[in-house]
This record gives C-alpha cells, sequence and structure tokens, in this order.
C-alpha cells in the first residue's frame, strides 16, 4: 500500500520544482537504479563502470535487463528486497544495470538475453566462468536463485592475478 | 527556499521505503537527467542514444559534464530552467549527458573538456560542423551562450541526406 504511492510523491515532487511542463502531463523522473537498489551508487556507463571498477579495485557486476520483461521484473523484486546481497554489493562491488547491449561482445558469451548478470573482474576480465544454474542461458537467473548469486558475488570477489 | 528542500524531501521518501541501508546513511537515488531537465527522457548509454535517434529519426544531443565543474554547474542552471530549450529538446531531439568520455572519438573532435555539447545525425554522423564561439574549444558552451545552442538546434534539426 505504502509503495503503490511512490510514484506520485514523486510526480507531487517534480511538479513543485519544474519549469518545463510536456504536453502530455508532468513525469516522474527516471532513476539510475530503475528499481534495482536506490542505496547503490550505479554508473551509468560501461566506461564509467569499468574505470571505477580498475581504480578502485573491486569486481564489477554487469546486469541487463527489460522494463517490459515479466522475468526481469519478478528478479527486480527479490534482487532489491534482499538485504545480503544489497549489503555486499554495495561495499565490495561497482554496479551497473543496463536496458541497451554495449558494443562488447564479451558481454554477451551465450548471447542477449535478460535478465543476464556477467561479472567482471578488475583486471578487465569477463568472468564468464561464474555462471548460473541454467545450461541454455548460463547468465540468467531467476528469483529462487538468489543464493546461488550470493555465492557466485563471493567467488568474484576473489579477484584474478594481474598478469602485469 | 524552496529548493534546498528538495534533497531532504527526496530524503524522507526513500528512508520509507529503502530496506537496506548503506553504514554512511541512507542516500538520495541517483536521477538520470542529473540536474540538466528533469522532464527530458534521458538514454543512459551512447549506444541506446543512437539506437533511439536512428530508430526515431531524431538528432542526438550528447552532453558531457562534470558534477564539480563549475562551469558545468553554473552552465547547467540556465539550461535546465530555459524552457524553450528544455521544449525543443524534448519533442525533437534524442537527449544524453554523460560524466565519463565514450570510446567514439568523433565525440571528442578537439579534445575531452566540459562542458562540451556535441550533436549527432540519425544517419549517425556527428555534426562537428555545428560548434559555439570559443575558437579553442569548439563545442563549449558557457551560461550566456543559450541563444547561439538554440540556433544549433534548428541547424542540428535539418537532417544529413542518408546516402543509402
Amino acid at each position: 500500500m505504502i509503495k503503490a504511492t511512490l510514484p506520485v510523491l514523486l510526480l507531487a515532487l517534480t511538479s513543485t520544482f519544474a519549469k518545463y511542463i510536456p504536453k502530455t502531463g508532468r513525469r516522474i523522473p527516471q532513476t539510475l537504479s530503475r528499481g534495482w537498489g536506490d542505496q547503490l551508487i550505479w554508473a551509468q556507463t560501461y566506461e564509467e563502470a569499468l574505470y571505477w571498477s580498475r581504480s578502485r579495485n573491486k569486481p564489477l557486476m554487469v546486469l541487463f535487463h527489460l522494463e517490459d520483461c515479466p522475468h526481469s521484473q519478478a528478479f527486480k523484486k527479490v534482487f532489491s528486497e534482499d538485504d545480503k546481497v544489497q549489503k555486499m554489493l554495495d561495499e565490495d562491488f561497482i554496479v551497473l544495470n543496463l536496458m541497451y547491449e554495449t558494443t562488447d561482445k564479451h558481454l554477451s558469451p551465450d548471447g542477449q538475453y535478460v535478465p543476464r548478470i556477467l561479472f567482471v573482474d578488475p583486471s578487465m576480465t569477463v568472468r564468464a566462468d561464474i555462471n548460473g544454474r541454467y545450461g541454455n542461458r548460463l547468465y540468467a537467473y531467476e528469483p529462487t536463485d538468489m543464493g546461488l548469486l550470493f555465492s557466485n558475488m563471493e567467488k568474484a570477489k576473489k579477484l584474478l592475478k594481474s598478469e602485469l
């Protein structure tokens, strides 16, 4: 019941400050989290995320999703409400959620489906070895896979040795 | 006076719904607009922006800025409050604001300074011919340049003919 009022509150809030008003009416400002964790600090682009990952020596989690995909939405609900996962992401990871594919083919080792999670080591190596439980979509996760995701995050935290 | 309360309101709002709370305290969710126009629909990445530009046959405006750059902040204030510019951007353009450079060198024809505005035609041609008034930084704009920016937007609306 409380959640249903969030868009209304945000709308009321923006209407107070916005000067330009679209013909179709006032809009709710888009957030970078897109609902996947409002308390996390999300990178905007893959370039930005890689820069943060390298400079802070933290692994990067890239999450591909779509707003009109019911699997993405169902997964988002449990993902955003999982305290353990949110805490570890906040403290130990760089996070990026994307609705459009990048030009880097390494982020789609077995195709461009959603929802899909890839981990990237600070050495800029995509951890294709860290995958979920579905043979035909190795980087897909479902709402029941949060435990597996958490243990995969622990794997990603064990950084690859730099060869430099 | 009213504006000063916005972060407080947003903070109050998120504290009602957020489950995970960072050790350093609750955060205000980041917006995609980053204050450059809360009523515009911003693309998140360059790939996404190019896709929208091509599929909707609208020119793209790419705006590079930094949150700790006083020139960016001064320009943002007049930019976000200029109704004419905001309306035309909303109705006739695809918009993208970035704080990190892309890998595409065409978006930095004369260097990677901020604030900097490049227009891209739906044919995916960067309009290096559309520039501001500063010879040493061709794509820079200052708060007094809103009239020039508007006329440059009108230039960008005259699409290049596709050679296909």
